[in-house]
């Protein structure tokens, strides 16, 4: 179950302190231009230390294509990247190997396989997510050849909520924030977590412009349910919201229908998505991240043996990982679009006959 | 894309104004007692017209098992099952048969398959969760063998919010409340917007008990993000929440964290999955519905050829989805949770032994 | 595991003396035409009682559409159709129900369920081939709009081989005979079998003309393969073989090998794959039948209990299974491609752009 | 659809002069101790190179295992090999690049994908099997545990049969000949082949001992359609035969149906397998390679522009690709029933019960 996706699909590998991670990318169509240095740049992105609000391990995070490409270009083969881990410091977990952290999946991985590579929390580790945003790399190269643009940011932490959204200035911002009204205040309450060894939760926004009518595979493959089910997937999410999201559920139909006028939607309470397809507004999405469960205050645990004992860490790890995780979400968001692009090639006759007329 | 599990599987089919609707039911392990007054009682629990609060179409829903049984047992052979139209006023939709309906499917479904079924909005209904209620009958059947309880209620209607949760209280109820002291108050929201031809939303809880430790699986198909994509496919959801939620983005780490002890967790923020996998605590969803599109007042919309024109609705609905939601958000849930007992069977060898050393 | 297919999917139901059997058709494009006059048709090619080489018993095989069309056309929404099952003499089945009848599934079934309809051999009756050829039936009309046209034929019945294929005389042939001076041979072959108690074996010649290049999903669905598997598991299947087949491992290069010419192949030992992939020559498939496992003679076998017994078989059963087999292989070779031709939708980037420039 | 299996899953990527092949295999239990000496011994069996019966090309082959094992052993995360390219000589495929080898995958890919890479084939070189034979050694040490047992070797040579089989004696033969007695004239007719500048086809047996009743999963993944599918998708199969195969099509009931007796069969022409489940008896499989498409003699082919021109091939190859092939089939058998053995785990409710009771 390490695969993502039925048409365009990720596979993924790889521990946190293992030999490597990575990912075959599979579906991708042929005659696609891989940008290589695009593909490193959004790892660069995700990668950790870039900041004083993020961890101390420094990850090199070098991307290398191993197959799928020809001169530069999809030959319609898989697509498999390696990333080979560096700045491991193993040694900080010897601590922890006999008992399970709390808010961790050390508990239930031990539980469920009976072994677990507790160093840096192995497969569950949040590192995985560098496997993603790989391969949402590939996704999002197909997809803006169709003029799909996938963009996220932070506009929540700790209850701080953005209100205003400019995409071009998260770019820059450390906290990728996207009210640069709010982000002194939202940088402020990541420092104070961090600076009293706690952590923070926080909330991303996601927006896919330029989708065309269309996407979504109902019934048990909807659009909406897909995002949802790769929000919710990511590490450390507890909520999605799609449009007016959990607001609308206190809302009046008269209040949260969206009218239609001859060139679209008067307004966008759905999200862009109607019957679990989209309608051609903007895809929005909010992702809603819990603190990072590595906190440097005493907890109570247990260890293998069921022993009560005192949960004390070491180690480096973000104060918020929802800052980060706005990376990761485009990702997903990237792959969910690109599957349902392809997924949708086959939904009527005049699909068929465009591509085999020719 | 209308299959819905991996290993346990349920394939729909069906139309509100169609000849039938139903489902294959595949991968149900043999020797498992199906019980049909059961699957017959879930369905009634969901259907149309038992209340003043739900609309005033009678459908008798009367299930029918094809397949996959013998003398009552099940063969390890695909369920099938059918429930055969009655009740249907496809007149009601000639008027809406060249128009869009805000916030219905019309738009997408048209855009996307260049043709629709637009009695009852087709497979696009509401309706077609009865195949989802009969599928998730038989999953209970088979996760109660293992002690696991699923329930849903409504918390929430119109922003109205249940403070008290009384399963056993909301089975009872017009509106499947789950806290009585503010049935009435939810009641009367859900009333006063059916007395001004509006609609209103509301939130389910839904909640497993019984659960085993270790169901879920990393990555891509962990048990939150199974659960999430379940839910945010049920027609009308917009939010969806595990354990603590969206709330989780508010707070600090150490208020979030749970702590282990002795006999399992001091609190439950994580809504019983750690890592996506199942902890042992209380599974706990709550799932958000936007209010039922069809309202009686005039909107504004389009008709297939562009033409801005006024969308006049007639027919019978529910002021509010969420309430028969709560019985689809408990069926989805069984679903889930029975896939995931039949994936986890493969986690470990100690697994395999048990299974061959026989 | 009741579903065929990937992308366009066949999921089937039923037993042989149950209350119906049938199927449900996902991922057929919207907007064909589906002539249900042309399906009842096919299942009347497949149904039994026709002549005096098949069993006598007579099932109408009457099938209904329940959902998916609209005015006659596909709306994108899964077809499901159904067979409710007529002529049974469950009876006939009271004294196999405590032993396995030699060459059937009865052993297996029981040994891996535990528990099994014993009735006309239940779900593994040839009898679940109706729905695959009514399933086929949509493929068929989806592929025939490309230019597609799959025949079946028997090309050899216990031995004696056909050498002259001439698909339209096997139309109306008792045994679907592709080689007209082979025919009464091998109607006499079928006659000894059943005047003697027995049965017979039979190979069936398959042949898909009009193929577009380019069908088939390297590496693990290679249209080689799917054939194949989707042959080999039709009741009673042993061998099959692709274009020259198993005398090809007699050959050498210089006489397999297929020159290629301005205008195609010189000559099709191919088949008409070559990697996996449809190269435009008609695809050649040869499926080998083993002789009907119900004979009427005294045969040893075991009980339940594991007690040694003797088996006398009751009913009604056809000598030859290969022959409506036929019916049956054309059927698979139709839903294999068209699941190819739809995955092979989105194979390259020009045919992204054929789709979504519109 | 580069991914293998449907819970015990091999996912591979890699072109034969690319920067490296591999696989991931994900599904394997926790708990197995996976031995990567064996693994590398597996890949040593089929890399060329060995004799003077196979290809000139020296590859090295060897593995490393990237993530998936703690301390040597499976802890259920996805098990990722790598296998870095070394000997290419990319250099003889210069003249190959714009005209299409006859019998080779050229043609197809180009017209699929509209481009391909022409070293060595690409992604359609026989090189690819090396993933599969590393992936089919860590189902091997799955299976193993359980006593299943897969073998294989070459039966046949350009219609020289053998007839007594010795797995034991082909382990060390340079064909991995079956039969001692026909092993020299079945090696003259490849070193024949190979000295007028051709090839020769050849046949592999392939046997598995030890399986449990109960494996395949119908209708759709039945044991017997499941290995016919792996069998018919390597590289130069042709035909696939299960058990009596062919000549079944050319006996009667009473010489083809196996008795059963109080301890198993009597005979196996079913070849283990009835109604798609393994019956505890051998499976036996026979699979017909056809012979190696690369031949030393000046063909006629055309180029990418439609010209008729003349194809002389440089480059290494076997001249019989059955003899390497033998390792592969084996691979992929035991590929085929790792998956079958974790699918049928959830066949029946006494396998829940044993799993989780626990």
């Amino acid at each position: 179950m390490n695969t993502f996706g039925s048409k365009f699909k990720m596979t993924t590998f790889g521990e946190s302190h293992g030999v490597a991670l990575g990912c075959i990318v599979d579906g991708v169509p042929a005659g696609l231009s891989i940008d290589e240095v695009f593909v490193q740049s959004e790892l660069d992105r995700r990668k950790p230390g870039k900041s004083r609000l993020e961890t101390g391990r420094k990850e090199e995070d070098k991307i290398e294509i191993l197959s799928g490409t020809f001169d530069g270009i999809s030959t319609g083969t898989p697509i498999a990247m390696i990333i080979y881990n560096g700045d491991q410091k193993s040694k900080d977990y010897d601590s922890v190997k006999d008992l399970f952290r709390p808010a961790h999946a050390d508990f239930t991985y031990w539980n469920k396989y009976g072994i677990r590579d507790y160093r840096g929390g192995g497969r569950s580790s949040a590192r995985e997510t560098a496997a993603r945003v790989a391969a949402g790399a590939i996704a999002k190269l197909m997809i803006n050849t169709l003029g799909i643009k996938v963009q996220s940011g932070v506009i929540s932490i700790g209850g701080i909520h953005g209100v205003n959204v400019d995409f071009e200035y998260s770019k820059n911002s450390l906290l990728y924030a996207l009210d640069k009204n709010k982000e002194e205040e939202q940088i402020k309450a990541v420092e104070d977590a961090r600076d009293t060894h706690d952590s923070i939760g926080g909330s991303v926004l996601t927006v896919a412009t330029g989708v065309p009518i269309g996407l979504g595979e109902p019934m048990y493959h909807k659009l909406d349910g897909a995002i949802a089910g790769a929000m919710m997937g990511i590490n450390a999410v507890k909520g999605v919201e799609i449009g007016e999201g959990i607001n609308s559920a206190t809302l009046k139909g008269s209040q949260n229908n969206d009218a239609l006028v001859a060139n679209g939607f008067k307004t966008n309470h759905a999200g862009g998505i109607l019957g679990g397809i989209s309608n051609g507004d903007d895809i929005v999405v909010t992702t809603h991240f819990k603190p990072t469960p590595s906190i440097f205050q005493e907890q109570d645990t247990v260890d293998k043996n069921g022993n009560e004992v005192k949960c004390n860490l070491k180690g480096r790890h973000d104060p918020c990982v929802a800052i980060r995780g706005a990376v990761v979400c485009e990702a997903m968001m990237a792959l969910v679009l690109a599957d349902m692009v392809l997924l949708n090639m086959s939904a009527n006759m005049e699909h068929l006959k465009s591509v085999y007329s020719k």
